[in-house]
């Protein structure tokens, strides 16, 4: 999984929206002490949550499943444009074997130490299109399904049929645009111990990759 | 596939909203062809799209794949109450074999005419969790997964590990309440020959569920 | 001020949106006592508050001001139908004068006792277009604007011109669609203290016009 | 009126984020032609218009009045936060009269010549706080009220009740951010020829305050 912040906005602009509220331009910092404490009390703590609009953080998610896509999306205060499979799944194509022809009871039996299960090189090769439980079971079905899909397509099946037989675990990227109160909803819902284990790192990744002087809005959320 | 309309507000009170503009009530014809024309005219015609927005359906659409999900849940503007699999997989636990052991290639070659293999127990059994795509390969791989999925949770891994492996073939169900305005939308973009052939299915069988009388209103977008 | 609900869903279908997550319809008591204590858990406690969302009211509100209009329409999540002044101003061209050519401060020194004024003819009729705040300052003024008005449109100035010299307390009406989720937020923050004391009683009626089963969802709100 | 972009998106964002769906990275000219060709093809030809959302703009809006706020909220896809009559009212205590105590009708008598009108001090002083329409019944009607509202704040009325004696020509200001989508639908539907002349005024206002490369993207709405 990989977190990166493309853009974002300043907070004075984001104090200065909150400034024209009371025409109080003159009591700014210009992003300095000031400024940041009003944020936080206007848009937190008086829940004139609106004003946290304003401030936008495009990132670009990758190396994320396409399980944790399903909930991300469900997030409908957002912008996504996503890895789309219908038109990439062709990467398989210059792929060779990733099973040599063994079911997933055939590879779990293969290995007598888990350890040397993530170093073989298969496995590896495997792990730039899924992401991996760390369930030998689990992760094995997804190689064998991650086979059968590269067999489906190199036997010239459309992708729009192929992608059905697609293990949710398969990799994917985008690039989302959130504002601030959005995004305050995302970490607090899916930081917590209830939330997927992936999507609770995700969580806890967006927020460590947020501006430094930015994570004080969201310290309450993690 | 199926799909079920659960409520819907009436073309009287779309009707009422609009005539709120021009209080122009008294031209009412209490959801006659007067009141139909108007919703029309304005939603339409003038694009005053916000007066559609009052005219609210649930439904509850079932057998579709978790492929499709992918799509519908990036219209927005719409509210998705979807079957877990984080709270339903167990579902799988009361089923016996899929594939007597039999990976995608032994499957395939274990036909020899397509006919039978939709008749077979196992594929029928299968059906109740998979969409088909009816390219033989595709499908032997989403049993494949499913088979090495019900074994997962046998063998005790948690759905949030074991749905990892869950090919998007598999069959989800939600609850799904949009407004005319975003349901015009969602058939004109997913009605057409550059969407994927299962959203187009949907798209022109949500048409269909609508009421009679609500269908003009979408004639020019399927 | 007056509020009607035109329309809602039942709390029946609420449910059933609900239980499609867990597949839990056995469950169900049809809309009873269990579905009930189900919504306010899984929506209010657990905070999966999109399942809110199914349950849509229409309302119809009259009487209330323009001035309550600008912050009700920062509502968002919402859908608004709205008395439009660029079509219907001409429903003063039918009145004849409100203050017999006084001013505010004329009018005011008019009447020693206050009770007099608002049974006052001209004030009674221009209760058909204004909101009063029962400061008599304010509402002489209002009064006022009416006339300065009526008498622009008279002389044929256009609705596009004449609407610039309306007074705030300039009474509207509208068609509001708005769900569960939505409407929680806006009776929160509306029916408290710090909020204006027209919105305060909007909030507060709306609550009140609710069908009696739904108060529930909404009592840590107001 | 005045229109200032304070902040936007770079379009080789906006490009990057559209070539997230087919991973074609490599064919960027980081903003240059190929990549501008390409956002117009995909967000406005194809209609895949959800990748226009990646592209933001906060723009600050003075001058315009509280009419044409009214309609600028029910544009619900964008964030305002909007000079607050409630808190900044009593910025008209300083003032002294605007009217000499005349009324509309007073005021329209003392002038013979419309040019000297809107050279009067009073006028001047007054345009201050009000947009005006250069129909002089209703400049006047603005006035006399915004003396009314000046008297009735000096009096010591509250803000919360003087505010309904406003006219709807008093002059706000907002901090208004929207994304490329949305922004592309109030500049169709706002600067049309039947549309308030002063919102027109504002969506040809706003185009010509886009920077110059990003204004071919909303060439077709103008």
């Amino acid at each position: 999984m990989n977190v990166e912040l493309m853009q974002h906005t300043s907070l004075e602009v984001t104090a200065h929206a909150i400034r024209t509220c009371w025409q109080s331009f003159d009591n700014s910092d210009e992003g300095g002490e000031k400024d940041l404490a009003l944020i936080d009390r206007v848009g937190n703590k008086y829940k004139h949550a609106s004003t946290l609009e304003h401030l936008v953080y495009t990132f670009y998610l990758s190396g994320v499943s396409r399980a944790l896509l399903q909930e991300l999306a469900r997030h409908r205060m957002a912008s996504l444009s996503v890895k789309s499979t219908r038109y990439t799944l062709k990467e398989l194509k210059d792929e060779t074997t990733f099973t040599d022809g063994m079911s997933m009871m055939e590879l779990k039996e293969k290995y007598t130490n888990p350890d040397e299960v993530y170093a073989d090189k298969h496995v590896v090769r495997a792990s730039k299109y899924l992401v991996y439980t760390n369930v030998l079971g689990v992760d094995f079905s997804s190689i064998v399904a991650l086979e059968n899909l590269r067999i489906m397509l190199i036997d010239g099946v459309s992708n729009d049929r192929a992608k059905f037989c697609l293990p949710e675990s398969y990799k994917t990227e985008l690039t989302w645009t959130v504002n601030a109160r959005s995004l305050q909803n995302f970490i607090s819902l899916r930081s917590g111990k209830s939330a997927l284990w992936e999507i609770q790192d995700l969580a806890n990744m967006v927020y460590d990759n947020l501006p430094t002087q930015h994570q004080y809005l969201f310290n309450d959320c993690v």
